[in-house]
């Protein structure tokens, strides 16, 4: 049995640097649990000369991909370079090397998951990638393990940091969006070109990924549905919080009647849920299984540290399937096609917050408007407003299906006394 | 390799009845994951007569242990009888025969776990008991497998859901402690003898397994000290709300320097804690690591659904193991010898509460005494009571030893001002 393990890095920025620092301070405990030696051989970096703040011997660094990826005695590549074709080609050129693979890279696995593990499995390695959802949280390792004999209907997760610190914000220091994005840019919690985040594209990604372990379907991330917060007003944020919600973006996905729903959206949550008090840049995850009801994964969703601490724990993983000889024994079968949930199967409750004219008989109206719809309320409030033909509506309703709402919008649209469709989010959970 | 894994049960109460279930349920997922059926060959029941609520072939039922422990094709004992001495004999026979055991038991896991672990690791077997700690949440799966390569510091848990229901009816409903507990009696979540419960035993136990796995130190059960939630007052609720704590149940272990700290004692936690927010009969751990920084694992912490989750998850685990021909191969050797980390190196703060004479210059007395113990305070508030002699003090002290604090009560009892310390209690987190 080999006495020490080599692992090579593709990519040195924070994250790769935080793996070398975990190496580094827990190589007592590595060795005690693994019974081996964790030794980083070779690591690929764009530029040789750069000032690092960690301590590594400069002779490991290359720029020639190949002195990792065809090193002979590396047996783990860890990728944290980022990006999607090229990270892809290195991590097919590392399975074909028989070398097994850990990544950080949920962009590459949202997109091509599916095929990587394929390549894995064909060359009899592992591929693992628990630092590619919710950071530091064991949350794969938790669906695919812990719950594994459970049927998971649902997973909800608050799985994008910026945009969970920008909602906080908001909702606890009544900052607008716009200044409640400078104050993330501000404290490095958001990128400077925030799109990825605040489009919801992030965690759709995320989500993705969490519906494929969950339901085990090919879950692709073209079938996510993605709403951003991007022009979330601080009106409806107060409008929820007077009924008993919480603004959070969340993703869903449902697995019911072996239909999926997948999607990202904006969403009032009632403070009884137990995502609603998960505040600033944390992530969690919320499962929920027909065996096991309800449970929650909450941690750090991203960081040097925490990440480096979930690839460590695949590496680890990959370590004692290599020691005992027993790589490659993931299954990358699904166990069910994939079909998409209808809109008219697809039920939920919505806020909806109208300007309507300030004119007596208005509320009645719309009430009979939902009516024919067959969508009732369950709560119903209008305000005045400051202008004085104006009023403003806003209805929680109880469950409906989304076809129905949508039928509804329309109608409201051309509804003579609407004047304004202000906004519409989804809300989930009772408000006692 | 085999087309079956048989599987024998030792009894058949609720959750055994669960795990019955759940196989019967996922027939078809499980021969998925783990390419094989999974069959129950034999159940160990006290009695062949009684009603069962589950459907099972009275033929697979026997009152003779022997039949299951010497079964030739049971490859998997799942033991879910209770109890200390009777298990304990029956899962080292199981060993002797080679057999691989998951067990349910906190008790039995608290006190000999690692006997029984030392038993299967000589005889090649696994022994696997994630059901023992917090039902449905597969928190020792995610300590030592997703966090495995941090440095756990600190482990906190909610890991009573009887003592975490009474504290929840007690703080949101204004319940007393006695009414709160006939509730919970009524609804099942407490048990006629609430004793284990409330005085913090049951507690106790899953805080010295969690500690073995989080430190991997030989905790011991005797080594956790242990206060209950009998005898708390709502007074102490209504001041803490008010200074911005609720008061649950926490089971801490502290690793530091290699200094070891476990005990279950009525906290009152900041409402910014992640465990503040776990309500009723949820349970939920808390675990803080040097890489990762907070995360917390929430859940159901009984129930025979949940439970027989965990159980399935485990004997997953130990088919794959089986299949795989790598059974045995966890470690059970720990990392680090035992040490108790003395009172003067264990720093909390603490909330105390005083009846003092109402006279003048009370406060400024008692503020001197703390002064003296080198004590200050973050909050002190005092109240005039009812009686017109009388006044109440509530301090919260900043952090200070215990032998410090224990220090001071001794003062306060035998000072002149005090009348008595109605009540004392931990303090954890901060406040806003």
């Amino acid at each position: 049995m080999k006495e020490k393990v080599s692992v090579g890095l593709l990519g040195l920025g924070v994250v790769g640097s935080g793996v070398i620092q975990l190496i580094n301070d827990h190589r007592e405990k590595l060795t005690h649990q693994l019974g081996c030696e964790v030794e980083v051989s070779k690591v690929l970096v764009k530029n040789l000369d750069k000032t690092r703040n960690i301590h590594i011997n400069g002779d490991l660094l290359t720029t020639n991909p190949s002195d990792v990826l065809d090193h002979p005695s590396i047996d783990i590549i860890v990728e944290v370079m980022g990006g999607i074709d090229q990270a892809k080609e290195y991590i097919l050129r590392a399975f074909n090397n028989k070398k097994h693979v850990v990544s950080a890279n949920k962009d590459l696995v949202a997109l091509h998951g599916p095929e990587l593990q394929e390549a894995a499995t064909k060359n009899r390695c592992d591929f693992y990638y628990e630092a590619s959802v919710a950071g530091g949280i064991p949350i794969l390792r938790g669906i695919s393990e812990g719950l594994s004999t459970d049927h998971i209907q649902r997973v909800m997760g608050i799985v994008n940091g910026t945009t969970n610190y920008i909602l906080t914000k908001m909702d606890e220091e009544g900052m607008s969006y716009e200044d409640a994005l400078l104050e993330a840019q501000r404290l490095g919690f958001a990128e400077a070109d925030p799109t990825s985040d605040v489009d919801g594209l992030d965690a759709a990604r995320k989500m993705a990924i969490l519906g494929r372990l969950a339901f085990s379907t090919p879950v692709e991330l073209s079938d996510v549905e993605v709403n951003g917060i991007r022009g979330i007003e601080l009106e409806d944020l107060r409008y929820g919080k007077q009924l008993g919600y919480t603004m959070k973006l969340i993703g869903f996905a449902n697995f019911n009647d072996q239909e999926l729903e997948v999607n990202v959206q904006p969403t009032l949550l009632s403070k009884n849920h137990p995502l609603s008090s998960v505040k600033n840049e944390y992530n969690a995850v919320y499962v929920y299984g027909e065996a096991v009801g309800e449970t929650m994964f909450y941690g750090p969703g991203a960081g040097s540290l925490p990440t480096a601490t979930a690839i460590l724990s695949d590496v680890s993983a990959a370590i004692k399937g290599l020691r005992l000889g027993v790589s490659g024994s993931q299954s990358n079968e699904m166990q069910f096609t994939k079909t998409l949930t209808p809109i008219n199967k697809r039920h939920s409750q919505y806020y909806i917050r109208l300007c309507v004219k300030d004119e007596s008989g208005v509320l009645s109206k719309i009430s009979s408007l939902f009516h024919e719809q067959d969508i009732s309320f369950q709560r119903i409030v209008q305000t005045p407003v400051n202008d004085y033909e104006a009023a403003e509506i806003v209805v929680v309703t109880h469950d409906t299906s989304l076809s129905n709402f949508q039928h509804t919008l329309e109608k409201l649209k051309s509804f003579e006394a609407v004047m304004e469709i202000k906004s519409y989010y989804k809300v989930e959970g009772e408000v006692m």
